[in-house]
C-alpha cells in the first residue's frame, strides 16, 4: 500500500461522518431483540436516527422513508425473515441500500439459508460478519460456536474476496483485523480493541453502523470501511476509559458520539491492497 | 401564571413519589422490545414495581394485579394490538389508570390507525407523545422522520387541547417544554436536558414514570405532571455526571431513584396556565 | 455446619471457574425478552458463550451445539413453551442440563401451567426463582407482586427441599440468603447486596450464571451453588463503586468478569446444612 493509498481513503470517507450529522438518515432497522436496545443507541450516537419496525403490515411503508435498511438475522423467526424480504425488496424498488448481518450462518440451517435467501432475493450493498459467517454462506468450512467464529480453513482474505464476487456486494469480515472488499479494493482496518469481543452485539453494532454510513453514500466499500474505522476506533477510546465489559459498553456509545472528522482522519488504521 | 399556581401544583405533586415508595404498586407494561430494559428499570428506580406481559392467553389476568397499565406501540403487531385491547378492557372495567404512548403514530398507517383504535375503544387516562405523534392523531399536518417528531403546522399547545378534548384524557406532548394538559388546566414542565434527546427510549421512559404516578394519583393531569417533571429533573442530574450518551443512560436511572420530594419540589420548573 | 464442610465446598466450586474459562462453552438460551441483553453480557462476563434462539425452526438444531440450555419464561408465549419443550427434550436425548427460571409463576396461570409443563415432561437439573414462585409450584400459598415475591407461608428452606424432592433437581430460592438444594444436601449462599434487587433481570441473571456452570459440572447442586456465590459475589464487589441502579448495572458485569478462582474462594459466604 502506498502513502497516497492511504491518504486517499482518509480524505474519502471523514466527509461522511459530517454528513450523517448534517442529515440525519433514517436508518430502518429489522433486527435482533438482543441487542436492539443498543443498535438503536449506537446509531442516535453516530448521528443518524434509527427505527426498529418488524411488523410485515408495516415494513413496507416505514422502508419508504428511510435512507437505509439494516437486516440482522439474530433472533430470525420465518415470519421475521418474509417482512425482512418485504421491506427489503421495496428498498431495491426505491434504491434504498441494505446491510445484512447473517448472525449465527452455519450454527442451523434456518440462518444459513435465510441468509441465503435474503442473499439471492434482494440486492445487498453490504454483507458484514464474522469469519465463520461469511466462511460458511460461500461454502467454506468454518467453526463456529453458536454465534462466535473460531476458524476457517481458508484465508479470510480470499473468503471475503470469493463472497464479493458470489453475491456481488461488499463484504466485510470482521474480527481482530478488518476485510472490507468489492471484489476489487480491499481494506484492511486495525481499528479496534479486545474489550469489543467481551460484549453482546459488538457485530450488530458495527453493521448498523455501516447503515448510517450506506445511509449517506452510494459507493459501498466506502461506506462500510468507514463504519468499521468508526468502531474500532470508538473501541479504542472506550478502552481507554473502561474497568470491564460493563463500563465499556457505556463509554463505547460516548466514544462514537464524540467522533470527529478530525479524531477519524488521525486515529484511522487503515491499507488498501 | 401567579406564584401561588405555582406553589399549588409542587405542593400537589411532591407527595406522589412517596406514595410510589410506600406502595410499590405494580405496574403492567406491554410495551416495545426496544427500550423494554431500560421502562423496567426507570419504574424501579422510582419506587415502583413493574411487569412487563404481553401473551393474549394471560394480559387480562395479570393486569387484574396492576394499579397502572402502560401501553407504547413502538414494535407493535397485529396481535400485540389485541393484547393490549384485552387488558385495556379489563383494565376499564377495574378502573386501572391507562397510559397510551402512540410510537411513531404519523410514521405508518399500522401506527396511527392502532393507537386511534386503543384510544376508540378504550377509556385512557394519559396520553404521552411528541408532537407530531399527537398532532398526527388529530389530524394537524406534522412531519415526522421514523418515531422522532420533525415539525408542526400548529402550536403545540393547541393541539395538546384539541386532543385532551378530542379523546377525553390528559395529553402531554414531550420536547424542550413538556406541555400537559386536560382540556382545562395546562402545565408547561422546562425541566431536561439536550441528553435525553440522544438516547432511544426517553420518551418510553417517560411514559412508564407517568404509569408509575397514575398508580397511585386518580388525578391524571397532576399525575402526567409529575412523570414529566421527575423524568426531565432527573435528566438534569444526570448530565451533570456523563460524558456522552452512554454513561448519561446509567446516570439517569441513578438519578430518578436519587429523586426525593424535597428535591422534586426545589428543582421542579413547572407554570401553570 | 463443621468448618471442614465449608473448605469442601469453597475447594469444590472454586475450579469451576477456570472450566468455564478454558473451555468456553456455549448456554443456549430461550429467555425473555426483558433482560436478553444483560443474560447476554452476563454469560460473556463469566466465560462461556451466549446463543440466543427461540424460533420453532431452529431449536433443536441449536441446542446440540450448547453445553447448557437456559429456560426463562418472563415473557413467554404458547409458541415459546413449545420451542422449549422441543429444545428440552432434544436436550435430553443428548445429555445437556437445563436450568429452568419459572418468572411470574403464581401471578398468572399461563406462567404457572407452562412451569409445571416444563417440569414435567423435561429432565430439569436445576430450577432456580424466588420464594413465591417456587412456593407455587408445589402448591404453598404464596402472595406474588406480578414477578416480585412478597411473602411465603412456610419455611424457605422447607419448600425448597419439597420442591426438590416433587420435582427431582436441585433447587435454589433466592432472596437476601439465597437457598440451594437437591434435596439432600443445603446450601445457604449470604453473598450479595441490595442493589441486586433495585435492577430488572438480576434473577434471570443468575439463571444464567447457574447454565454456564451446569455447563461444565455434573454435579448441578455444586453449580448452582456456583452461581449464587458468583453473582453474590460480584453484586458486592459492584455495590462499592455504584451511585445507584444504573451505575451498578455497568459495574456489575465489570466485576463478575473479574472474578477469579482467588476472589470467589476468599470472599464467598457459604454454608451447608
Amino acid at each position: 500500500m502506498s502513502k497516497s493509498d492511504q491518504t486517499s481513503i482518509t480524505s474519502a470517507f471523514t466527509p461522511l461522518l459530517g454528513r450523517i450529522r448534517d442529515q440525519r438518515p433514517l436508518v430502518h432497522h429489522i433486527t435482533n431483540m438482543v441487542v436492539m436496545n443498543d443498535t438503536a443507541n449506537i446509531t442516535l450516537a453516530i448521528g443518524a436516527s434509527p427505527v426498529m419496525a418488524h411488523a410485515i403490515e408495516e415494513v413496507e411503508e416505514m422502508v419508504r422513508l428511510a435512507k437505509a435498511l439494516v437486516l440482522n438475522i439474530g433472533t430470525l423467526t420465518p415470519v421475521q425473515i418474509e417482512a425482512m424480504l418485504r421491506a427489503g425488496k421495496r428498498a431495491n424498488e426505491l434504491g434504498i441500500p441494505i446491510v445484512l448481518d447473517p448472525v449465527g450462518a452455519g450454527a442451523t440451517s434456518l440462518r444459513t439459508q435465510s441468509a441465503l435467501q435474503l442473499l439471492h432475493d434482494l440486492r445487498i450493498s453490504a454483507l458484514r460478519g464474522n469469519a465463520s459467517e461469511v466462511g460458511t454462506l460461500v461454502g467454506v468450512a468454518a467453526e463456529t460456536r453458536g454465534v462466535d467464529s473460531l476458524s476457517l480453513s481458508e484465508d479470510r482474505e480470499v473468503v471475503a474476496r470469493r463472497a464479493a464476487e458470489t453475491f456481488g456486494c461488499t463484504v466485510a469480515i470482521t474480527g481482530a483485523c478488518d476485510v472490507v472488499t468489492d471484489g476489487q479494493r480491499l481494506a484492511r482496518v486495525e481499528n479496534g480493541d479486545p474489550l469489543l469481543a467481551t460484549i453482546t452485539g459488538s457485530g450488530c453494532m458495527v453493521t448498523s453502523l455501516v447503515g448510517a454510513f450506506l445511509a449517506v453514500e452510494s459507493d459501498a466499500w466506502l461506506a462500510t470501511t468507514a463504519g468499521m474505522v468508526a468502531m474500532g476506533l470508538a473501541g479504542e477510546m472506550a478502552a481507554t476509559k473502561a474497568a470491564g465489559p460493563g463500563t465499556f459498553r457505556s463509554h463505547l456509545l460516548d466514544a462514537v458520539a464524540a467522533l470527529n472528522e478530525e479524531t477519524l482522519a488521525r486515529g484511522q488504521k487503515v491499507s488498501v491492497a
